[in-house]
């Protein structure tokens, strides 16, 4: 159906520049894969940023129906690529074919959750306040106003989800669904994935008749293209999912341009479980069993993979026990890269230094430079408190078990903690009742809370806040998973006195989209009426 | 009723800082004034800051109708303060009586604006995602969300708003309103009229009962007690309204500490006014006044004062001699200090050199250092383009008259302009349907468009929006003032089956505060039923 051709999207068309080529690596059979894929020169970054400038006059005023059927028709052109995309997400990832047939669907399903969100068309959190000419001492005007785009959206991809946080991915969907043009900056290692991706959302364009400057997509390394794309000047915002180090990188750029952008940096979370003493006497086969999954479901390459259970110190034999069973028993990975699998191993390296962490399980690498063994290792709160370095993330496989021996412990290391995406509890009810002033901690320091369940598993809705203080984002008031990350690429634009016939349909007397509007301050469908 | 001290207040106490005193100057008599005002030592710094985080524990859990009874307190007692307040605002700052009076009324009704926001409830974006243990392949957990407060916020005291962007202003409540700490920097032009207001909501602290920590205020420089304030680990946000230097050095500082920090500076605009053709000719004398009354109100020390007018060359005679005759005949200010004063004079002369600018009033200055003179010059959009210095801020009783042959110049000086937090149209209907490209790019570009009105005087409600793209601000997607406010300082934080009894009760499934809540996506006050 597509045929890659290792060049970027740049509108309709294609990049020219055929200098440093770099090769994907197909992670399955250890070989180079088709085609060569060419970083975008500096010509090629600046016309996607004009284009998408220039598209952006047109795409902002699109009605919420246009930008639906939009992303409905990109949804249903990845759809129909199949086995390809399927083949080549395989060779670029070794992910299982079961999860990446759920990663696009999950893509696909953001896609229209979007696309439904913004046919119905609430979501500009349209304002009203009327005029009073008779207000003393001064008439009072009217005022309206509803967030508008901000204008071409920098995308970054991310390793450990070449679909749904790629080329397609919440950013993308958020940032177009909310009348933003997209210029994505592909993920090196996954680059075929992202170029058929690519082209499914250029034809929906095409298909849409949409200005070609709507869509643009860029190969090349983050610290080269990534750079410069972020520091163009037509660029109004930016969306990244990846390492701490290269989050920062982007971020600082976009915060040191001479207009300084919003950019959403996703980076890094150990994703606290805190395992409560009843919990632990109830179902200590059971948490192990769901613990074991959490930690090496997809590798351990999500962004909310566990990776530090506190446990109770009395009666922590049977957990440890099924754990190192479960651990010991699970056949090697393949990682996402052999960078990836790299650092996997030197951050387990780093924990056994020393004597404060004993390893239970460390299942030895195989003769594969992507391969990765689970691993388990255990400290204790003291050790823990000491050594700050024991908190950082180690992308992968792996989980760091930690003896508590009272609910003091606990808060003084919820105290501690660094910003987080998800914290979780298991206990029981009484349990709960007891550490409210543990929860109180935890809940100013993540994104999420989770009771009795695991953070893998990030449910796409209208609730979902996929986010966190620093460093787990680079800004926590804001979610890339769910309806509310529509907000990310948005702005409050106020119309004063402004005449009706050319106000947005959103603001008008009659309420032409039958929306929800907050009129003097009241949620109301009803028209405005004299 | 409230005796002067000079010392910063740290919760229920005083600090006790005895060095580098600083007096502020009345600038009716031309004289010092008592009594001298001491700045926060760091170790008072600290302990503001550490008394804030203590206090948000307490006070992030009072209930929205806590909050209200506070900030009606809040209200009452700066109500109550009566003449002495006038008294010490109108010494520091020689604004009118009327003025002060008004602003006293603006800022209390602000107050309860948020007063009767947070006692309804419904700001919360509360949204219940329910379980489906049925859904294949995955159960679907039970998810729901709401704003959060952050914690700690850095409020910062605008030398132009003694009381409406100060002590008790926009920032002070809506971050108290949605249970935020708060700690105060005040402005070194009105430490009395800060002290005033200071102790009014530390007495509002006491008498609500709340930790003393949730108010404090400190003063000093900014350059100083500022940056330490806003460096300091336990703040959590921070506002800002005052110059671009400033503004520019304390983001830097907010988002250079270890863990940035969300910082909301309102830094410089210039509010272009654009007169097109057929209004020129219809009511020259009517915008004339318009525009007189909007430049040298409040001295023209307003962040909406309007800086350019963009005036059609033909038919432009009468526009020009009305303001003039009108600027002549205004009798000189005091500005609100000497600084101010002399940066407006040499901001003047700057225009002035060279042959661009035409000086059409100049008034002389008077014998006093914070007197300033109204000011009209004119130039045309060719120098203008040329000369991108002619569009910086001149924070004063002055506006810049640039002429222009047709729209397209007007469209192509509004693609140049910087962000500002309004742009104002003067013209008929007709001269509206014309300029859609026109409208298009300021719409890109500012917080708030006016039609047929003055940028200065702006509405405190629910739809207003006093923010706008960088350098108008630092986060173009926020505002200042209004509701919409609320949402600087909070986050969403979601919950995932979290037991019932537990939950906020925002989230409860019965909603006991019946407020409007986004069900399954839908908005309902209703109940959740099984």
């Amino acid at each position: 159906m597509y045929e890659l051709s290792g060049t970027s999207i740049i509108g309709s068309s294609r990049g020219n520049s055929l200098r440093n080529p770099h090769r994907a690596f197909n992670l399955v059979t250890n070989e180079p894969l088709e085609p060569q894929y060419f970083p975008a020169s500096d010509d090629e970054i600046n016309q996607a940023a004009e284009l998408a400038s220039a598209a952006f006059q047109n795409y902002r005023h699109t009605s919420g129906r246009e930008r639906g059927e939009f992303l409905r028709r990109i949804a249903e052109n990845i759809e129909s690529i199949g086995e390809p995309l399927i083949s080549r997400v395989t060779a670029e990832t070794a992910l299982p074919i079961a999860r990446i047939q759920s990663e696009t669907q999950r893509t696909c399903n953001q896609l229209r959750l979007f696309a439904a969100l913004v046919e119905e068309g609430s979501w500009v959190d349209a304002r009203l306040d009327r005029a009073d000419a008779n207000r003393t001492p001064l008439a009072k005007p009217d005022v309206r106003s509803m967030l508008r785009p901000l204008g071409p959206v920098a995308v970054f991809c991310a390793s450990n989800f070449p679909l749904a946080f790629s080329v397609a991915g919440g950013d993308t969907a958020s940032a177009l669904a909310a009348g933003n043009p997209v210029i994505v900056k592909a993920h090196q290692a996954h680059p075929g994935t992202a170029e058929l991706v690519g082209l499914a959302i250029r034809d929906a364009v095409r298909a849409r008749n949409l200005h070609e400057g709507v869509f643009s997509l860029l190969f090349g390394p983050g610290a080269e293209v990534g750079l410069k794309l972020i520091q163009n000047a037509h660029v109004k915002a930016g969306g990244f999912t990846g390492s701490r180090s290269g989050g920062i990188a982007l971020l600082r750029a976009a915060s040191e341009r001479p207009e300084p952008i919003p950019f959403f940096a996703e980076m890094s979370s150990v994703n606290p479980v805190f395992i409560l003493p009843r919990a632990l006497r109830e179902r200590a086969a059971k948490i192990a069993a769901g613990l074991h999954s959490s930690v090496t479901v997809g590798a351990g390459q999500f962004c909310t993979n566990p990776g530090l259970v506190f446990v109770p110190q009395e009666h922590d034999e049977d957990l440890i026990a099924e754990l190192q069973r479960l651990m010991t028993e699970t056949a090697p990975f393949t990682m996402l890269s052999s960078t990836i699998s790299a650092a996997y191993r030197s951050g387990i390296e780093r924990l056994q230094e020393g004597s404060l962490v004993n390893t239970i399980v460390a299942q030895p690498r195989e003769d594969n430079q992507c391969s990765a063994g689970a691993a388990l290792l255990q400290t204790d709160v003291k050790s823990f408190l000491d050594n700050r370095s024991l908190a950082a993330e180690v992308f992968g496989p792996s989980t760091l078990l930690i003896s508590y021996s009272n609910l003091d412990e606990l808060i003084e290391v919820a105290r501690q903690l660094e910003g987080q995406l998800t914290a979780t509890i298991h206990g029981t009810n009484e349990d709960l009742q007891e550490s409210r002033e543990l929860v109180n901690t935890l809940e100013d320091k993540v994104g999420r809370l989770i009771f009795n369940g695991f953070p893998t598993g990030v449910e796409v809705g209208h609730a979902i806040v996929h986010g966190g203080p620093f460093p787990a984002t680079s800004d926590g008031r804001s979610t890339s998973v769910g309806t509310r990350a529509i907000t990310r690429f948005t702005r409050a634009v106020c119309y004063q006195d402004w005449p009706e016939d050319t106000l947005p349909d959103e603001l008008r007397d009659d309420n032409p989209l039958q929306i929800w509007r907050l009129v003097e301050g009241e949620l109301t469908k009803a028209a405005l009426t004299s």
